[in-house]
C-alpha cells in the first residue's frame, strides 16, 4: 500500500489515493498512477516522496509499505495543501537492554550491588505477604555457563503479569488506571508500619529491565503464581531483539512458555543449569526465578573477587527488612519482632572452588548500621511530619572517645586513607572529628537503603556558632543516624537517589517531634535542641 | 482470532488451532470448538485462559484478539506439553513522557537549566556546519498560552529525520548499525578541534524526548531541511497519548504534516503564538523549532522569576561555544577566533511586563568561568591522555590573595552564608581557603559543561604531606581549573554525570603532559609538581 496525494494542480479534493502495490515493478506502478490520477500520456510529472527524493526503479524498491509519496510537475513544486503522512514511532529496544548501562552508575562506584539490590526488592515485594518464611536466593553460577540467579518463594506472576513485566515504563500505578489493569491487581497503597518496613519497594516499571540487563545480556523469567498449576516462562535478549530487528520483525512481540512445573523438555544441551533450576519447581506452591546470562566478563570478576565487600553492601541496603525494625543488635531481647523472617542468600559457585561459597545476609555483622547500632552509647529518637504526608521516623547515635577510645565505627567501604605524619594537633583534630566529612544520616526508603542520599544535620543538631560551655563541640562530630521514610517522598527509578528528601525536611513547615523511649529518653537534652 | 490447545488427552499432535471469532458469541463460540476438535455432546470440557480462569459469557467478551485458550477436562488438568503463547509488550508511552521527570533531578538544583541545555545542545548540533552565523534562541511566550520555544537555524530535519527523533533511544550510532539508517546519515566521528569544541553533543536519542516533556506535556517539533521546500510537523503529547490508549489504538503510531513554509491553516484559534512562529518561516532556508507547551505551572514561575541565575546557568553550560576556545577574556585579541560567531538568545515576554526582556548569552559577564577567567594572574595548561584514546585539555589557574584582596571569586550560584563570628583563627584559615571545598576542576565534554561532576585535584597538584619550605600551603587552595574532555569519555543520557572520568585521570597508564604556552609558561613550576 502506498498513499499518493495529487498535488500538481493544488485541488484539495479527490487528491489522495491508496494504491495497492502488490507484485507491481515500478513500470506498472506508474502505469496505475496514470489511470487512477486520470494523467494524459503526453503531460509530464513526477513522484517524489516526502523528504522530496525523486523515485526511481531504485527508490521504488525501497519504499516501505504505508509510504506517502506526492505526484507534482516537478520536483521542487510547492505543496499547495498540507500533507499529512503516517508515521510509527515504536521505541528502539535499547530502551529496553541499554537504559540500565546509563542508569546504573555513580562514578567509582561497582553498579552491580545497585542492580541485584533492584532484583532484591522485586523478591521483597513478591514475598510480602507471605505466610511464612520468606526466602530470596541470588545464586552466581560461575562453574559452567555463567548466570546469576535471583529465586523467590513468593506470589508468582500470572502469564498476563509476566507480559506486563515485559512493558517498560508500565509501572503499578499506571496499571491501575489503564487498559492495562487487566492483572487484576489495582494498586493499593500498604498500611503504615514501624519505619515504613512495608516492602512496597518493586516500583517503576523499568527496575527489573534495567537491572537484568546491566548485568547480562539475556533474561529469562520463570515463574509460577498461586493461582495456577503452570509456570510461566519469558525469555528477552539482546540477540533475539538484533535477530528480530534484521528480519525486519515486531521486536516487541514474544512468546510466554506455559508449561507443567518440572517441565525441562525445551531446554537445550548446553543450558543443564536450566533443567537443574526447573527440576527444583516441583512441589513449590508459587515461586520466581530470575535467570541472567550472557553475563560480562566484568561483573563476575567483581562478583568472585569482591564476594565480602558486596554482600556486605546487599546487607546494608536490607538491614532492617533482613534484621526487623529495631536493626541487628547484638544483645537483642529474644523473640521481639513478630513479623516472618526474610532470609535473603547468597552464593557462589566457581570452577576453581569445590563447594559453593555462601552468605545468608542476616549473618552479616561488619555493615555500617550493624556497627553503629551496636557502639552507640545513646540514641535519640524523633519523627517528622511534612504537611503532605510525608513521615520520617529518625534516630540519632552517640558514639563518644571513651577511656581513650574511639567508639566511632569507621566505614567498612572506605579504604583507610594511611596515616598521616603524627602531630599533636592533627591528633586533636582527629578526635574531634569521628564523623569526619560524613554526613550524619543514612536514609531509608519503605525500609530500604537508598544509597547515594545521606542528610548531612539539622539545625537542632549542629555545631552552633556559638559554643556552649556545657556541651563541648566535638559532641557534634559524634553523631551517626538513620532516616526511614514513608513514600510520599521520591526516589528516582534506580532507587539511588532521593529526589527531594532535604527539600521537604527542611522546610519551614515540617514538623520534628522527640519520641520518647522509656528506658533512656533524656528530656533536658531535647531543650537544648 | 483465538488460538485454543486441546490438551485433553495429553496428545502432542493437532492439539492447537487458531479459530475465527468474528460476531460469534459464546455460545456459538462454544459449538464451534465442539465441531473443530471433535467432541461427543456428552463429553465435558472446560475452556480456560492460559491464567486458568474458565472462559465464561463474561470472560469470552473481554478476550482481546489473539488469546490463548486451552481445552481441558478440568479447569485444574495439569499441561501434558508446554503451550506456546504470543505476546505483545511495546513499552508504554510513559517511555516518552514520563522518562525526563526522573532523570533531570538534583536535590536541591532546579532541573529546568539542564533540560533547556539538552534541546540546545540539539540546536548546537543541528547547526554545527552553518557557514554563516549560528542563531539558537530560548523564546518563553508567558503572555498568552505559556509556550517555551527553542528555534535554530540549523539543518533542519527531513520527514524520514522527525520520524526517527521519535523514536525513543535511537541514538545516532543506532541509526548508523540498524534498519533505522534510511535517514542516509551514518555517523562518523568529527574530526579533533582544540578543546573538543565540536557542537557533537546531540547524543543518546534520548535528550529532546526527555527535556520537553520534562518541561511541559506537549510539544511540537517544527523543522526544515535545507534539501526540500516544505516544513514537516509533528506534535507529541501527554493528551493524544491518552487519548490513543483510552480507545485502543497504537499510541506510536503518528502523522507528520508536511506543507509549504508559511502555511498555518491547520492551527486553532487560541494558538496564535503558533501563527506568528509559522509566518516567520517564509524566506528561511532552513530551520527547526521546538514548541513546548502545557508548561508545569511551577516552571513558569521558576523561569520568570530566576530569570537572571537559570540564564547564568546557561551561559556557563556553553561559555566556550559562545566565547571560543580561550572563553570570555575580557582585553581579548580582536579577531582571535575564526570560527562563526554562535548566538544563544534567550527573550521571555509576560503579561505584567509590556516589552519583553532579553538577553544574548555572551554578555553574561557573572558566570563563574568569566570570573574565574579573568581573576587569574597565571594559568598552565596541560594535557592528558588515556589509553584508549581520551584526551583531555587541561587549564589549572591561579588566583592570589593579592594587596590584601582576595582574587579569588565567589560561586554566583552559591548563596553566601553569614558571615560567622569573627575571630582570628577563623580568618587565617578563610583566607587559606580560598576554594573552600570546592572542587579545583570543571569538566566540560565536547565544549559542553557537564554540570555534576567535578575533579577535585590530580597529584600533581594537591598539597603534599610535608610542606616544602618555599611554597607555602595556602598555595593549593588558590587554584580553579577546566577539564575539556573529547568524546572517548562517557557521559551519562541526561549529561548531567561523566561515567569514566575520574577513574581514567587517575589510572596510572593516563599520561599528564604540560603544554608549552610560550608567553607566560615557567617551566620551574613543572618541575616542582
Amino acid at each position: 500500500m502506498i498513499t499518493v496525494y495529487d498535488l500538481r494542480f493544488g485541488k484539495p479534493q479527490d487528491s489522495k489515493k491508496t494504491l495497492q502495490t502488490n507484485d507491481l515493478d515500478f513500470h506498472k506502478f506508474l502505469q496505475l498512477v496514470h489511470m487512477e490520477f486520470v494523467i494524459p500520456l503526453n503531460q509530464k510529472f513526477v513522484l517524489v516522496t516526502t523528504d522530496r527524493t525523486v523515485v526511481d526503479y531504485g527508490k521504488f524498491k525501497e519504499l516501505q509499505n504505508g509510504s506517502t509519496l506526492y505526484l507534482l510537475q516537478n520536483q521542487h513544486q510547492d505543496l499547495a495543501v498540507a500533507v499529512e503522512e503516517s508515521i510509527h514511532f515504536v521505541p528502539h529496544y535499547n530502551t529496553l537492554i541499554e537504559s540500565g548501562t546509563f542508569e546504573y552508575f555513580a562514578e567509582g562506584q561497582e553498579a552491580l550491588p545497585c542492580s541485584l539490590a533492584e532484583l532484591v526488592d522485586n523478591s521483597l515485594s513478591a514475598t510480602a505477604k507471605n505466610t511464612g518464611v520468606r526466602m530470596i536466593e541470588i545464586r552466581l553460577m560461575f562453574d559452567k555457563k555463567p548466570a546469576v540467579i535471583v529465586l523467590d518463594n513468593g506470589c508468582g506472576m500470572t502469564s498476563k503479569q509476566l507480559n506486563n513485566w515485559a512493558v517498560y515504563r508500565l509501572s503499578k500505578f499506571t496499571r491501575e488506571n489503564s487498559t492495562f489493569k487487566s492483572d487484576q491487581q489495582g494498586y493499593v497503597s500498604p498500611e503504615p508500619v514501624p519505619r515504613s518496613l512495608n516492602s512496597d519497594i518493586s516500583y517503576f516499571g523499568v527496575g527489573g529491565k534495567h537491572a537484568a540487563f546491566q548485568i547480562g545480556e539475556s533474561v529469562r523469567m520463570i515463574s509460577k503464581p498461586i493461582s495456577s498449576p503452570d509456570v510461566h516462562e519469558l525469555v528477552l535478549s539482546k540477540e533475539e531483539f538484533q535477530k528480530k530487528e534484521q528480519n525486519k520483525e515486531d521486536v516487541y512481540k514474544g512468546t510466554i512458555l506455559n508449561r507443567k512445573p518440572g517441565d525441562f523438555s525445551h531446554i537445550k544441551g548446553n543450558e543443564a543449569f536450566l533443567q537443574d533450576i526447573i527440576r527444583e519447581e516441583t512441589g513449590k506452591h508459587s515461586f520466581t526465578a530470575v535467570v541472567i546470562t550472557a553475563i560480562c566478563p566484568e561483573h563476575i570478576k567483581y562478583l568472585k573477587q569482591d564476594f565480602k565487600e558486596w554482600t556486605r553492601k546487599l546487607a546494608h541496603f536490607y538491614h532492617y527488612y533482613i534484621h526487623g525494625v529495631d536493626g541487628n543488635l547484638q544483645n537483642k531481647p529474644q523473640g521481639s519482632n513478630g513479623s516472618p523472617a526474610i532470609n535473603i542468600l547468597v552464593t557462589l559457585r566457581d570452577k576453581s572452588s569445590k563447594s559453593p561459597i555462601g552468605v545468608n545476609l542476616r549473618n552479616v555483622n561488619d555493615d555500617i548500621q550493624t556497627l553503629y547500632i551496636n557502639s552507640a552509647v545513646d540514641t535519640f529518637e524523633f519523627k517528622a511530619t511534612t504537611q503532605e504526608g510525608g513521615i520520617v521516623d529518625g534516630v540519632l547515635r552517640y558514639h563518644p572517645f571513651l577511656y581513650d577510645k574511639e567508639t566511632y565505627p569507621k566505614d567498612p567501604n572506605i579504604i583507610q586513607a594511611p596515616p598521616e605524619d603524627d602531630n599533636d594537633e592533627n591528633e586533636a583534630a582527629v578526635m574531634n572529628q569521628a564523623r569526619g566529612k560524613r554526613d550524619i544520616f543514612e536514609c531509608f526508603w519503605n525500609g530500604r537503603l537508598i544509597p547515594y542520599t545521606t542528610i548531612s544535620e539539622f539545625d537542632w543538631c549542629r555545631q552552633p556558632y556559638k559554643t556552649t560551655p556545657d556541651l563541648p563541640p566535638e559532641c557534634y562530630s559524634r553523631f551517626s543516624g538513620v532516616l526511614f521514610t514513608n513514600d510520599k517522598f521520591q526516589v528516582n527509578a534506580t532507587k539511588q537517589k532521593f529526589m527531594d528528601l532535604e527539600i521537604k525536611l527542611k522546610h519551614r513547615d515540617t514538623l520534628f517531634i522527640p519520641v520518647p523511649k522509656v528506658q533512656i529518653l533524656d528530656y533536658s537534652l531535647w531543650d537544648k535542641w
